[in-house]
Protein backbone atom coordinates (compact mmCIF):
# COMPACT_ATOMS: atom_id res chain seq x y z
CA UNK A 1 0.00 0.00 0.00
CA UNK A 2 1.17 3.56 -0.52
CA UNK A 3 0.03 5.10 2.72
CA UNK A 4 3.07 6.38 4.91
CA UNK A 5 4.05 4.76 7.07
CA UNK A 6 6.93 4.84 10.39
CA UNK A 7 8.30 1.41 11.91
CA UNK A 8 11.21 -0.36 13.26
CA UNK A 9 10.91 -4.54 12.54
CA UNK A 10 12.94 -6.88 13.65
CA UNK A 11 14.94 -10.11 11.64
CA UNK A 12 13.37 -13.02 9.64
CA UNK A 13 9.79 -10.91 9.06
CA UNK A 14 7.89 -11.80 6.33
CA UNK A 15 5.79 -8.93 5.77
CA UNK A 16 3.18 -8.68 2.75
CA UNK A 17 3.17 -6.14 0.23
CA UNK A 18 -0.36 -5.52 0.78
CA UNK A 19 -0.40 -5.29 4.68
CA UNK A 20 0.42 -1.29 6.55
CA UNK A 21 3.20 -1.50 9.22
CA UNK A 22 3.05 2.03 11.17
CA UNK A 23 0.61 4.10 10.06
CA UNK A 24 0.98 7.51 10.78
CA UNK A 25 -2.35 9.20 13.10
CA UNK A 26 -0.31 11.68 14.68
CA UNK A 27 2.61 13.60 12.79
CA UNK A 28 4.42 13.37 15.89
CA UNK A 29 4.13 9.57 16.33
CA UNK A 30 6.55 7.01 17.45
CA UNK A 31 7.34 4.43 14.97
CA UNK A 32 6.04 1.05 15.21
CA UNK A 33 8.38 -1.01 17.14
CA UNK A 34 7.65 -4.91 16.10
CA UNK A 35 10.62 -7.23 17.24
CA UNK A 36 12.27 -10.35 15.45
CA UNK A 37 9.94 -13.19 13.24
CA UNK A 38 6.70 -11.27 12.45
CA UNK A 39 4.00 -12.03 9.89
CA UNK A 40 1.56 -9.45 8.94
CA UNK A 41 -0.65 -10.67 6.15
CA UNK A 42 -2.19 -8.78 3.57
CA UNK A 43 -4.57 -6.20 3.97
CA UNK A 44 -3.88 -5.54 8.36
CA UNK A 45 -2.92 -2.21 9.57
CA UNK A 46 -0.59 -1.89 12.67
CA UNK A 47 -0.42 2.00 13.57
CA UNK A 48 2.64 3.67 14.69
CA UNK A 49 3.26 4.02 18.64
CA UNK A 50 2.76 0.38 18.80
CA UNK A 51 5.28 -1.60 20.60
CA UNK A 52 5.14 -5.20 19.98
CA UNK A 53 7.76 -8.44 20.84
CA UNK A 54 8.93 -11.24 18.78
CA UNK A 55 7.17 -13.67 16.93
CA UNK A 56 4.10 -11.63 16.01
CA UNK A 57 1.52 -12.89 13.41
CA UNK A 58 -0.98 -11.76 11.48
CA UNK A 59 -3.91 -12.57 9.79
CA UNK A 60 -5.62 -10.14 6.75
CA UNK A 61 -7.60 -7.25 7.47
CA UNK A 62 -6.88 -6.96 11.12
CA UNK A 63 -6.48 -3.56 12.75
CA UNK A 64 -3.81 -2.43 15.55
CA UNK A 65 -4.26 0.80 16.73
CA UNK A 66 -2.06 3.14 18.75
CA UNK A 67 -0.96 2.95 22.02
CA UNK A 68 -0.95 -0.72 22.10
CA UNK A 69 1.95 -2.60 24.19
CA UNK A 70 2.12 -6.44 22.59
CA UNK A 71 4.14 -9.64 23.88
CA UNK A 72 5.71 -12.23 22.33
CA UNK A 73 4.20 -14.85 20.39
CA UNK A 74 1.15 -13.16 20.13
CA UNK A 75 -1.54 -13.93 17.05
CA UNK A 76 -4.39 -11.69 16.15
CA UNK A 77 -6.57 -12.89 13.88
CA UNK A 78 -8.13 -12.23 10.29
CA UNK A 79 -10.37 -8.98 11.09
CA UNK A 80 -9.62 -8.93 14.36
CA UNK A 81 -9.62 -5.16 15.42
CA UNK A 82 -7.76 -3.84 18.30
CA UNK A 83 -8.30 -0.11 19.06
CA UNK A 84 -5.70 0.86 20.84
CA UNK A 85 -4.42 2.07 24.61
CA UNK A 86 -4.68 -1.91 25.88
CA UNK A 87 -1.95 -4.01 26.90
CA UNK A 88 -1.48 -7.95 25.90
CA UNK A 89 0.47 -10.34 27.33
CA UNK A 90 2.58 -12.96 25.89
CA UNK A 91 1.17 -16.11 24.05
CA UNK A 92 -1.96 -14.85 23.40
CA UNK A 93 -4.60 -15.57 20.31
CA UNK A 94 -7.12 -13.62 19.41
CA UNK A 95 -8.95 -15.81 16.30
CA UNK A 96 -10.53 -14.54 14.01
CA UNK A 97 -12.71 -11.04 14.39
CA UNK A 98 -12.36 -10.57 17.82
CA UNK A 99 -13.06 -6.43 19.17
CA UNK A 100 -10.48 -5.62 21.80
CA UNK A 101 -11.89 -1.93 22.64
CA UNK A 102 -9.49 0.46 24.51
CA UNK A 103 -8.80 0.51 28.38
CA UNK A 104 -8.49 -3.50 27.79
CA UNK A 105 -5.91 -5.65 30.14
CA UNK A 106 -4.91 -8.82 28.84
CA UNK A 107 -2.72 -11.17 29.92
CA UNK A 108 -0.62 -14.14 28.95
CA UNK A 109 -1.50 -17.24 27.73
CA UNK A 110 -4.74 -15.99 26.79
CA UNK A 111 -7.12 -17.53 24.04
CA UNK A 112 -10.13 -15.40 22.97
CA UNK A 113 -12.14 -17.16 20.06
CA UNK A 114 -14.06 -15.99 16.61
CA UNK A 115 -16.02 -12.69 16.65
CA UNK A 116 -15.81 -12.51 21.05
CA UNK A 117 -16.77 -8.73 21.53
CA UNK A 118 -15.09 -6.91 24.46
CA UNK A 119 -16.52 -3.69 25.62
CA UNK A 120 -15.12 -0.48 27.74
CA UNK A 121 -18.46 1.84 27.92
CA UNK A 122 -21.35 1.16 30.78
CA UNK A 123 -23.62 3.70 29.59
CA UNK A 124 -22.20 4.65 25.98
CA UNK A 125 -22.83 8.10 25.30
CA UNK A 126 -25.58 8.65 27.65
CA UNK A 127 -23.36 9.76 30.31
CA UNK A 128 -19.91 10.98 31.52
CA UNK A 129 -18.05 7.95 32.76
CA UNK A 130 -14.47 6.40 31.96
CA UNK A 131 -13.85 3.88 29.80
CA UNK A 132 -12.94 0.64 31.07
CA UNK A 133 -12.47 -2.44 29.13
CA UNK A 134 -12.08 -5.88 30.66
CA UNK A 135 -9.20 -7.33 32.49
CA UNK A 136 -8.63 -11.06 31.57
CA UNK A 137 -6.18 -12.96 33.46
CA UNK A 138 -3.29 -15.26 32.87
CA UNK A 139 -4.62 -18.48 31.17
CA UNK A 140 -8.29 -17.36 30.34
CA UNK A 141 -10.22 -18.78 27.67
CA UNK A 142 -13.29 -16.79 25.99
CA UNK A 143 -15.41 -18.81 23.08
CA UNK A 144 -16.63 -17.34 20.09
CA UNK A 145 -19.20 -14.94 20.05
CA UNK A 146 -19.27 -14.32 23.47
CA UNK A 147 -19.62 -10.52 24.67
CA UNK A 148 -17.75 -9.53 28.04
CA UNK A 149 -19.27 -5.77 29.78
CA UNK A 150 -17.18 -3.03 30.79
CA UNK A 151 -14.49 -3.42 33.24
CA UNK A 152 -15.20 -7.27 34.20
CA UNK A 153 -12.46 -9.28 35.12
CA UNK A 154 -12.17 -12.63 34.22
CA UNK A 155 -9.83 -14.39 36.53
CA UNK A 156 -7.04 -16.59 36.02
CA UNK A 157 -7.46 -19.77 34.12
CA UNK A 158 -11.70 -19.26 33.81
CA UNK A 159 -13.56 -20.20 30.63
CA UNK A 160 -16.17 -17.87 28.79
CA UNK A 161 -18.44 -20.85 26.79
CA UNK A 162 -19.49 -19.76 23.31
CA UNK A 163 -22.06 -17.29 23.22
CA UNK A 164 -22.36 -16.43 26.38
CA UNK A 165 -22.76 -12.61 28.00
CA UNK A 166 -20.53 -11.76 31.11
CA UNK A 167 -22.11 -9.30 33.12
CA UNK A 168 -20.16 -9.80 36.29
CA UNK A 169 -16.79 -10.58 37.50
CA UNK A 170 -15.98 -14.52 36.69
CA UNK A 171 -13.77 -15.79 39.29
CA UNK A 172 -10.68 -18.09 38.49
CA UNK A 173 -10.97 -21.40 36.98
CA UNK A 174 -14.77 -21.06 37.02
CA UNK A 175 -17.05 -21.11 33.89
CA UNK A 176 -18.85 -18.62 32.57
CA UNK A 177 -22.16 -19.60 30.74
CA UNK A 178 -25.80 -17.70 29.53
CA UNK A 179 -27.43 -14.63 28.44
CA UNK A 180 -26.34 -13.57 31.13
CA UNK A 181 -23.91 -15.85 32.45
CA UNK A 182 -24.12 -17.98 35.54
CA UNK A 183 -21.03 -19.16 37.22
CA UNK A 184 -20.61 -22.52 38.04
CA UNK A 185 -16.97 -24.89 38.54
CA UNK A 186 -15.11 -25.82 35.48
CA UNK A 187 -16.00 -29.40 34.09
CA UNK A 188 -13.33 -31.69 34.28
CA UNK A 189 -12.07 -31.56 30.83
CA UNK A 190 -11.62 -27.97 30.77
CA UNK A 191 -9.20 -27.69 33.51
CA UNK A 192 -5.58 -27.40 32.47
CA UNK A 193 -3.86 -24.62 31.01
CA UNK A 194 -3.95 -22.94 27.43
CA UNK A 195 -1.40 -24.69 25.23
CA UNK A 196 -0.05 -21.16 23.18
CA UNK B 1 -6.27 1.97 -5.24
CA UNK B 2 -6.57 1.68 -8.92
CA UNK B 3 -10.43 0.84 -8.81
CA UNK B 4 -12.15 3.37 -10.80
CA UNK B 5 -14.35 5.43 -8.86
CA UNK B 6 -16.96 8.39 -9.61
CA UNK B 7 -16.75 10.75 -6.17
CA UNK B 8 -17.18 14.80 -5.36
CA UNK B 9 -16.20 15.71 -2.06
CA UNK B 10 -16.12 18.46 -0.20
CA UNK B 11 -14.03 21.09 1.21
CA UNK B 12 -10.80 20.07 4.35
CA UNK B 13 -11.01 16.47 3.41
CA UNK B 14 -8.54 13.89 4.83
CA UNK B 15 -8.91 10.88 2.53
CA UNK B 16 -6.03 8.05 2.65
CA UNK B 17 -4.58 7.07 -0.45
CA UNK B 18 -5.78 2.92 0.23
CA UNK B 19 -9.49 4.34 0.58
CA UNK B 20 -12.05 4.21 -1.93
CA UNK B 21 -14.74 6.76 -2.74
CA UNK B 22 -17.22 6.16 -5.15
CA UNK B 23 -16.97 2.73 -6.61
CA UNK B 24 -18.56 2.10 -9.69
CA UNK B 25 -20.92 -0.76 -9.31
CA UNK B 26 -23.30 0.42 -11.80
CA UNK B 27 -21.64 2.29 -15.45
CA UNK B 28 -25.00 4.90 -15.20
CA UNK B 29 -24.06 5.49 -11.20
CA UNK B 30 -24.04 8.89 -10.44
CA UNK B 31 -21.37 9.80 -8.18
CA UNK B 32 -20.66 9.44 -4.49
CA UNK B 33 -22.12 13.35 -3.18
CA UNK B 34 -20.24 14.01 -0.13
CA UNK B 35 -19.92 17.29 2.10
CA UNK B 36 -16.95 19.52 3.80
CA UNK B 37 -14.51 17.52 6.45
CA UNK B 38 -14.93 13.55 5.50
CA UNK B 39 -11.98 11.58 6.97
CA UNK B 40 -11.74 8.12 5.41
CA UNK B 41 -9.67 5.97 6.28
CA UNK B 42 -7.62 3.07 4.26
CA UNK B 43 -9.31 0.68 3.40
CA UNK B 44 -12.72 2.06 3.31
CA UNK B 45 -14.70 1.63 0.35
CA UNK B 46 -17.87 4.02 -0.15
CA UNK B 47 -19.99 3.76 -3.17
CA UNK B 48 -21.35 5.85 -6.00
CA UNK B 49 -24.67 6.40 -6.02
CA UNK B 50 -24.47 7.66 -2.41
CA UNK B 51 -25.56 11.07 -0.25
CA UNK B 52 -23.57 11.90 3.07
CA UNK B 53 -23.26 15.22 4.90
CA UNK B 54 -20.93 17.08 6.67
CA UNK B 55 -18.34 15.88 9.15
CA UNK B 56 -18.38 12.17 7.99
CA UNK B 57 -15.46 10.25 9.75
CA UNK B 58 -15.18 6.61 8.87
CA UNK B 59 -12.15 3.81 10.19
CA UNK B 60 -10.56 0.89 8.26
CA UNK B 61 -11.78 -1.60 6.09
CA UNK B 62 -15.24 -0.05 6.54
CA UNK B 63 -18.19 -0.50 3.47
CA UNK B 64 -21.26 1.90 2.45
CA UNK B 65 -23.11 0.58 -0.97
CA UNK B 66 -25.15 2.29 -3.43
CA UNK B 67 -28.31 4.21 -2.35
CA UNK B 68 -27.42 5.25 0.97
CA UNK B 69 -28.57 8.72 2.43
CA UNK B 70 -26.31 9.67 5.52
CA UNK B 71 -26.75 13.04 7.69
CA UNK B 72 -24.14 15.25 8.78
CA UNK B 73 -21.50 13.86 11.80
CA UNK B 74 -21.88 10.40 11.25
CA UNK B 75 -19.33 8.23 12.02
CA UNK B 76 -18.84 4.57 10.24
CA UNK B 77 -16.48 2.53 12.37
CA UNK B 78 -13.66 -0.23 11.32
CA UNK B 79 -15.51 -3.15 9.57
CA UNK B 80 -18.72 -1.84 9.68
CA UNK B 81 -21.08 -2.54 6.29
CA UNK B 82 -23.81 -0.16 5.30
CA UNK B 83 -25.41 -3.09 2.48
CA UNK B 84 -27.14 0.12 0.54
CA UNK B 85 -30.34 1.15 0.14
CA UNK B 86 -31.10 2.80 3.96
CA UNK B 87 -31.25 5.80 5.55
CA UNK B 88 -29.07 7.24 8.21
CA UNK B 89 -30.03 10.51 10.28
CA UNK B 90 -27.20 13.24 11.67
CA UNK B 91 -24.93 12.58 15.22
CA UNK B 92 -24.81 8.91 14.71
CA UNK B 93 -22.20 6.47 15.57
CA UNK B 94 -22.03 2.75 14.07
CA UNK B 95 -18.62 1.36 16.16
CA UNK B 96 -16.97 -1.51 14.95
CA UNK B 97 -17.93 -3.93 12.88
CA UNK B 98 -21.86 -2.97 12.66
CA UNK B 99 -23.77 -4.51 9.82
CA UNK B 100 -26.40 -2.67 8.51
CA UNK B 101 -28.93 -4.23 5.74
CA UNK B 102 -30.89 -2.76 3.11
CA UNK B 103 -34.12 -1.06 3.54
CA UNK B 104 -32.97 0.36 7.23
CA UNK B 105 -33.97 3.26 8.89
CA UNK B 106 -31.70 4.92 11.60
CA UNK B 107 -32.87 8.69 13.03
CA UNK B 108 -30.59 11.40 14.59
CA UNK B 109 -28.17 10.82 17.95
CA UNK B 110 -28.13 6.94 17.17
CA UNK B 111 -25.23 4.88 18.94
CA UNK B 112 -24.78 1.13 17.59
CA UNK B 113 -22.32 -0.79 19.36
CA UNK B 114 -19.45 -3.31 18.26
CA UNK B 115 -20.55 -5.76 16.21
CA UNK B 116 -24.69 -5.46 16.62
CA UNK B 117 -26.53 -7.21 13.88
CA UNK B 118 -29.43 -5.91 12.21
CA UNK B 119 -31.51 -8.01 9.92
CA UNK B 120 -33.77 -7.59 6.84
CA UNK B 121 -35.05 -10.80 6.15
CA UNK B 122 -38.13 -12.70 8.21
CA UNK B 123 -37.87 -15.85 6.45
CA UNK B 124 -34.71 -16.50 4.44
CA UNK B 125 -35.01 -17.65 1.25
CA UNK B 126 -37.77 -19.35 2.18
CA UNK B 127 -40.28 -17.20 0.54
CA UNK B 128 -41.08 -14.27 -1.17
CA UNK B 129 -41.41 -11.44 1.72
CA UNK B 130 -40.30 -7.90 0.87
CA UNK B 131 -36.97 -7.11 3.37
CA UNK B 132 -37.58 -4.71 5.55
CA UNK B 133 -34.56 -3.51 8.11
CA UNK B 134 -35.54 -2.03 11.10
CA UNK B 135 -35.78 1.50 11.91
CA UNK B 136 -33.95 2.86 15.01
CA UNK B 137 -35.79 6.00 16.31
CA UNK B 138 -34.33 9.09 17.15
CA UNK B 139 -32.05 8.88 20.54
CA UNK B 140 -31.74 5.21 20.68
CA UNK B 141 -28.64 3.26 21.82
CA UNK B 142 -28.11 -0.29 20.68
CA UNK B 143 -25.50 -2.31 22.69
CA UNK B 144 -22.30 -4.57 21.79
CA UNK B 145 -22.98 -7.78 19.85
CA UNK B 146 -27.07 -7.17 20.18
CA UNK B 147 -29.29 -8.63 16.75
CA UNK B 148 -32.28 -7.31 15.70
CA UNK B 149 -34.81 -9.17 13.82
CA UNK B 150 -36.16 -7.67 10.68
CA UNK B 151 -39.32 -4.89 11.00
CA UNK B 152 -38.68 -4.12 14.14
CA UNK B 153 -38.79 -0.84 15.63
CA UNK B 154 -36.83 0.68 18.59
CA UNK B 155 -38.81 4.05 19.83
CA UNK B 156 -36.92 6.94 20.86
CA UNK B 157 -34.61 6.86 23.53
CA UNK B 158 -34.77 3.14 24.15
CA UNK B 159 -31.74 1.46 24.71
CA UNK B 160 -30.92 -2.55 23.71
CA UNK B 161 -28.56 -4.22 26.06
CA UNK B 162 -25.63 -6.13 25.07
CA UNK B 163 -26.01 -9.61 23.31
CA UNK B 164 -29.71 -8.77 23.32
CA UNK B 165 -31.93 -10.07 20.50
CA UNK B 166 -35.01 -7.88 19.69
CA UNK B 167 -37.56 -9.77 17.98
CA UNK B 168 -40.35 -7.15 18.50
CA UNK B 169 -40.73 -3.84 18.53
CA UNK B 170 -39.32 -1.97 21.59
CA UNK B 171 -41.33 0.78 22.90
CA UNK B 172 -39.95 4.39 23.71
CA UNK B 173 -37.65 5.14 26.63
CA UNK B 174 -37.43 1.80 27.89
CA UNK B 175 -34.66 -1.18 28.08
CA UNK B 176 -34.67 -4.44 26.10
CA UNK B 177 -32.51 -7.45 27.55
CA UNK B 178 -32.14 -10.96 26.78
CA UNK B 179 -32.75 -13.69 24.69
CA UNK B 180 -35.36 -13.13 23.34
CA UNK B 181 -35.18 -9.34 24.56
CA UNK B 182 -38.35 -8.77 27.36
CA UNK B 183 -38.44 -5.31 28.05
CA UNK B 184 -37.87 -3.39 31.35
CA UNK B 185 -38.27 0.43 32.38
CA UNK B 186 -34.75 2.29 31.56
CA UNK B 187 -33.07 2.05 34.89
CA UNK B 188 -32.32 5.64 35.90
CA UNK B 189 -28.55 5.98 34.96
CA UNK B 190 -29.48 5.08 31.58
CA UNK B 191 -31.88 7.95 30.83
CA UNK B 192 -30.57 11.35 29.04
CA UNK B 193 -29.86 12.00 25.63
CA UNK B 194 -27.19 10.37 23.34
CA UNK B 195 -24.14 12.96 23.64
CA UNK B 196 -23.29 12.63 19.76
CA UNK C 1 -2.83 -5.26 -5.68
CA UNK C 2 0.79 -6.24 -6.00
CA UNK C 3 0.89 -9.30 -4.25
CA UNK C 4 2.12 -12.36 -6.41
CA UNK C 5 -0.75 -14.78 -6.99
CA UNK C 6 -1.27 -17.88 -8.57
CA UNK C 7 -4.52 -18.80 -10.01
CA UNK C 8 -6.49 -19.90 -13.15
CA UNK C 9 -10.03 -18.28 -13.93
CA UNK C 10 -12.31 -19.01 -16.48
CA UNK C 11 -14.45 -17.18 -18.66
CA UNK C 12 -16.82 -13.72 -18.39
CA UNK C 13 -15.31 -13.04 -14.97
CA UNK C 14 -15.38 -9.36 -13.26
CA UNK C 15 -12.32 -9.27 -10.88
CA UNK C 16 -11.76 -6.07 -9.57
CA UNK C 17 -8.34 -5.00 -9.61
CA UNK C 18 -8.20 -4.80 -5.47
CA UNK C 19 -8.96 -8.04 -5.35
CA UNK C 20 -6.24 -10.86 -5.08
CA UNK C 21 -6.65 -14.37 -6.44
CA UNK C 22 -4.27 -16.71 -5.84
CA UNK C 23 -2.54 -15.70 -2.69
CA UNK C 24 0.68 -17.92 -2.33
CA UNK C 25 0.61 -19.21 0.91
CA UNK C 26 2.65 -21.82 0.66
CA UNK C 27 5.74 -21.88 -2.51
CA UNK C 28 4.76 -25.02 -3.51
CA UNK C 29 0.52 -24.85 -3.55
CA UNK C 30 -1.18 -25.56 -6.56
CA UNK C 31 -2.96 -22.44 -8.09
CA UNK C 32 -6.46 -21.10 -7.14
CA UNK C 33 -8.84 -22.91 -10.06
CA UNK C 34 -12.16 -20.54 -10.53
CA UNK C 35 -14.69 -21.77 -12.85
CA UNK C 36 -16.40 -18.96 -15.71
CA UNK C 37 -18.81 -16.00 -14.40
CA UNK C 38 -16.34 -15.44 -11.60
CA UNK C 39 -17.61 -11.63 -10.27
CA UNK C 40 -14.22 -10.90 -7.35
CA UNK C 41 -14.76 -7.65 -5.40
CA UNK C 42 -12.07 -5.54 -4.23
CA UNK C 43 -10.36 -6.27 -0.77
CA UNK C 44 -11.42 -9.77 -0.84
CA UNK C 45 -8.47 -12.40 -1.24
CA UNK C 46 -8.68 -16.11 -2.43
CA UNK C 47 -5.70 -18.48 -1.70
CA UNK C 48 -4.05 -20.77 -3.98
CA UNK C 49 -5.34 -24.59 -3.56
CA UNK C 50 -8.63 -23.45 -4.07
CA UNK C 51 -11.43 -25.47 -5.77
CA UNK C 52 -14.34 -23.14 -7.08
CA UNK C 53 -16.93 -23.67 -9.54
CA UNK C 54 -19.30 -21.71 -11.88
CA UNK C 55 -20.96 -18.61 -10.53
CA UNK C 56 -18.45 -17.41 -7.76
CA UNK C 57 -19.55 -14.42 -6.14
CA UNK C 58 -17.74 -12.19 -3.58
CA UNK C 59 -18.51 -9.03 -1.59
CA UNK C 60 -15.86 -7.28 -0.60
CA UNK C 61 -12.62 -7.78 2.33
CA UNK C 62 -13.84 -11.38 2.57
CA UNK C 63 -10.89 -14.30 3.00
CA UNK C 64 -11.13 -17.72 1.15
CA UNK C 65 -7.83 -20.09 2.76
CA UNK C 66 -6.38 -22.66 1.27
CA UNK C 67 -7.57 -26.21 1.02
CA UNK C 68 -11.03 -25.13 0.26
CA UNK C 69 -13.65 -26.87 -2.23
CA UNK C 70 -16.70 -24.67 -3.18
CA UNK C 71 -19.29 -25.72 -6.03
CA UNK C 72 -21.26 -23.47 -8.03
CA UNK C 73 -23.84 -20.55 -7.88
CA UNK C 74 -22.11 -19.65 -4.14
CA UNK C 75 -22.10 -15.90 -2.82
CA UNK C 76 -19.32 -15.61 -0.04
CA UNK C 77 -20.53 -12.07 1.60
CA UNK C 78 -18.14 -9.01 2.39
CA UNK C 79 -15.79 -9.75 5.38
CA UNK C 80 -16.88 -13.80 5.09
CA UNK C 81 -13.84 -15.73 6.13
CA UNK C 82 -13.93 -19.24 4.70
CA UNK C 83 -10.61 -20.39 7.10
CA UNK C 84 -9.10 -23.08 4.14
CA UNK C 85 -9.89 -27.05 5.02
CA UNK C 86 -13.62 -27.20 4.03
CA UNK C 87 -16.07 -28.42 1.60
CA UNK C 88 -19.07 -26.20 0.77
CA UNK C 89 -21.57 -27.32 -1.90
CA UNK C 90 -23.62 -25.50 -4.86
CA UNK C 91 -26.19 -23.02 -4.46
CA UNK C 92 -24.75 -21.71 -0.97
CA UNK C 93 -25.44 -18.11 -0.21
CA UNK C 94 -22.94 -16.85 2.86
CA UNK C 95 -23.85 -13.29 4.15
CA UNK C 96 -21.84 -10.59 5.65
CA UNK C 97 -19.31 -11.79 8.45
CA UNK C 98 -20.01 -15.28 8.29
CA UNK C 99 -16.99 -17.28 10.01
CA UNK C 100 -16.16 -20.75 8.90
CA UNK C 101 -13.24 -22.75 10.55
CA UNK C 102 -11.60 -25.36 8.83
CA UNK C 103 -13.12 -29.07 9.12
CA UNK C 104 -16.43 -27.73 8.03
CA UNK C 105 -18.97 -29.41 5.40
CA UNK C 106 -21.44 -27.56 4.02
CA UNK C 107 -23.94 -29.02 1.79
CA UNK C 108 -26.55 -27.70 -1.17
CA UNK C 109 -28.84 -24.93 -0.98
CA UNK C 110 -28.05 -23.38 2.53
CA UNK C 111 -28.20 -19.98 3.78
CA UNK C 112 -25.86 -18.51 6.18
CA UNK C 113 -27.46 -15.44 7.59
CA UNK C 114 -25.21 -12.11 8.33
CA UNK C 115 -22.30 -12.58 11.31
CA UNK C 116 -23.03 -16.35 11.87
CA UNK C 117 -19.95 -17.86 13.41
CA UNK C 118 -19.28 -21.29 13.58
CA UNK C 119 -16.37 -23.09 15.69
CA UNK C 120 -14.28 -26.20 15.17
CA UNK C 121 -12.42 -26.59 18.62
CA UNK C 122 -14.41 -27.96 21.58
CA UNK C 123 -11.54 -27.20 23.95
CA UNK C 124 -10.27 -24.46 22.94
CA UNK C 125 -6.55 -24.94 23.61
CA UNK C 126 -6.87 -26.82 26.75
CA UNK C 127 -6.41 -30.48 25.44
CA UNK C 128 -5.88 -32.23 22.18
CA UNK C 129 -8.54 -32.46 20.50
CA UNK C 130 -9.39 -32.80 16.62
CA UNK C 131 -10.61 -29.94 15.12
CA UNK C 132 -14.11 -30.39 13.33
CA UNK C 133 -16.41 -27.89 12.44
CA UNK C 134 -19.97 -28.23 12.10
CA UNK C 135 -21.79 -30.02 9.42
CA UNK C 136 -24.81 -28.02 7.62
CA UNK C 137 -26.77 -30.30 5.20
CA UNK C 138 -28.66 -29.46 2.12
CA UNK C 139 -31.51 -26.59 2.67
CA UNK C 140 -30.43 -25.45 6.12
CA UNK C 141 -30.82 -21.81 6.81
CA UNK C 142 -28.64 -20.54 9.83
CA UNK C 143 -29.85 -16.98 11.23
CA UNK C 144 -27.99 -13.75 11.79
CA UNK C 145 -25.27 -13.86 14.78
CA UNK C 146 -25.88 -17.58 15.76
CA UNK C 147 -23.02 -19.49 17.17
CA UNK C 148 -22.88 -23.24 16.39
CA UNK C 149 -20.48 -25.39 18.55
CA UNK C 150 -17.70 -27.95 17.29
CA UNK C 151 -18.96 -30.97 15.94
CA UNK C 152 -22.68 -30.56 15.60
CA UNK C 153 -24.51 -31.42 13.05
CA UNK C 154 -27.85 -29.34 11.75
CA UNK C 155 -29.87 -31.92 9.76
CA UNK C 156 -31.20 -31.31 5.62
CA UNK C 157 -34.20 -28.06 6.05
CA UNK C 158 -33.43 -27.18 9.83
CA UNK C 159 -33.34 -24.02 11.00
CA UNK C 160 -31.54 -22.06 13.00
CA UNK C 161 -32.69 -18.82 14.80
CA UNK C 162 -30.94 -15.33 15.16
CA UNK C 163 -28.72 -15.37 17.55
CA UNK C 164 -29.22 -19.15 18.56
CA UNK C 165 -26.45 -21.15 20.05
CA UNK C 166 -26.65 -24.24 19.47
CA UNK C 167 -24.35 -27.28 21.00
CA UNK C 168 -26.38 -30.18 20.12
CA UNK C 169 -27.41 -32.19 16.59
CA UNK C 170 -30.36 -30.65 15.18
CA UNK C 171 -32.52 -32.79 13.73
CA UNK C 172 -33.90 -32.22 9.94
CA UNK C 173 -36.98 -29.95 9.64
CA UNK C 174 -36.21 -28.72 12.84
CA UNK C 175 -36.09 -25.18 14.52
CA UNK C 176 -33.46 -24.39 16.94
CA UNK C 177 -34.10 -21.18 19.21
CA UNK C 178 -32.79 -19.71 22.23
CA UNK C 179 -29.19 -20.27 23.99
CA UNK C 180 -28.93 -22.59 24.56
CA UNK C 181 -31.01 -23.61 21.55
CA UNK C 182 -33.81 -25.60 22.23
CA UNK C 183 -35.68 -27.65 19.15
CA UNK C 184 -38.83 -27.01 18.00
CA UNK C 185 -41.19 -27.83 15.01
CA UNK C 186 -40.69 -25.99 12.56
CA UNK C 187 -43.57 -23.18 12.03
CA UNK C 188 -45.48 -23.19 9.34
CA UNK C 189 -44.28 -20.07 7.46
CA UNK C 190 -40.75 -21.33 7.91
CA UNK C 191 -41.31 -24.66 5.75
CA UNK C 192 -40.38 -25.37 1.91
CA UNK C 193 -36.68 -25.07 0.30
CA UNK C 194 -34.54 -22.22 0.06
CA UNK C 195 -34.55 -20.58 -2.91
CA UNK C 196 -30.82 -20.49 -3.93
Amino acid sequence: MSTETRARVGASNRIDDDATVGYIHDADAPPADIGDDATIRAGTIVYADTTIGDGFTTGHNALVREDTTIGDDVLVGTDTTIDGSSTIGSHVSLQTGVYIPTQTTIGDQVFVGPRAVLTNDPYPVRREAPLTGPTLDDGVSVGANATLLPDVTVGTGAFVAAGAVVTEDVPPETLAVGVPASHEPLPEDLTGENEL
